[in-house]
């Protein structure tokens, strides 16, 4: 089962609907990615229902740790800076998607982490 | 300026998690779905910063009543039903996605929607 993982910063306080749009964010970048590097990985895990894992750390350091871990593993990952227009400083680090990837490779990374 | 608006329900009382990942679905099959018909549209918002209005309403009702102005007015718009594996009853319809689109043209339909 291919699935993504996004991982957002609750540290910032976000409001909900921001979060939300942080996490999306981080979704469309990640499929995106994935579409252009492997069109077939990219467009089984739509039709398989798109499966999406929304996990939470406390710090950008904690976000950035698991990233290094996911690019050192191979995986396809984004960065999400916020614009900045509403209630953050431009360019602060908000969310990072790894996957559509195997959930199995996905949990030696992010298993550790707790649901939002 | 292109963005979506994706509107979600509140009267489900999704937690956040929850509600995030229903937001990103959305997101994600309202963005394939235009990049499909219109593909430089789609490529236009996500260059320019994919932004994304995430908008409430506290019934299915309401939620339905706007798809079906946003689909007699012409535009790309989709259906998020949850598959129901935790929380929801399979296929309880929690969120829409329009667009991206022109903000004057979702303006119309969406303008008096409140922020989530």
């Amino acid at each position: 089962m291919l699935k993504q993982v996004i991982i957002v910063r609750l540290d910032l306080e976000m409001g909900k609907g921001k979060l939300a749009a942080q996490v999306a964010h981080a979704s469309v970048e990640g499929f995106y990615r994935v579409l252009n590097k492997n069109k077939d990985k990219a467009l089984e895990w739509l039709k398989t229902g798109a499966k999406k894992i929304v996990l939470k750390v406390q710090t950008e350091t904690e976000l950035l740790k698991i990233y290094e871990d996911a690019y050192k593993a191979g995986l396809e990952a984004v960065i999400i800076r916020d614009s900045g227009l509403t209630q953050l400083i431009p360019g602060t680090i908000t969310a990072i998607c790894i996957g559509p990837e195997s959930e199995e490779i996905l949990d030696k990374i992010t298993g550790h982490l707790k649901l939002l």
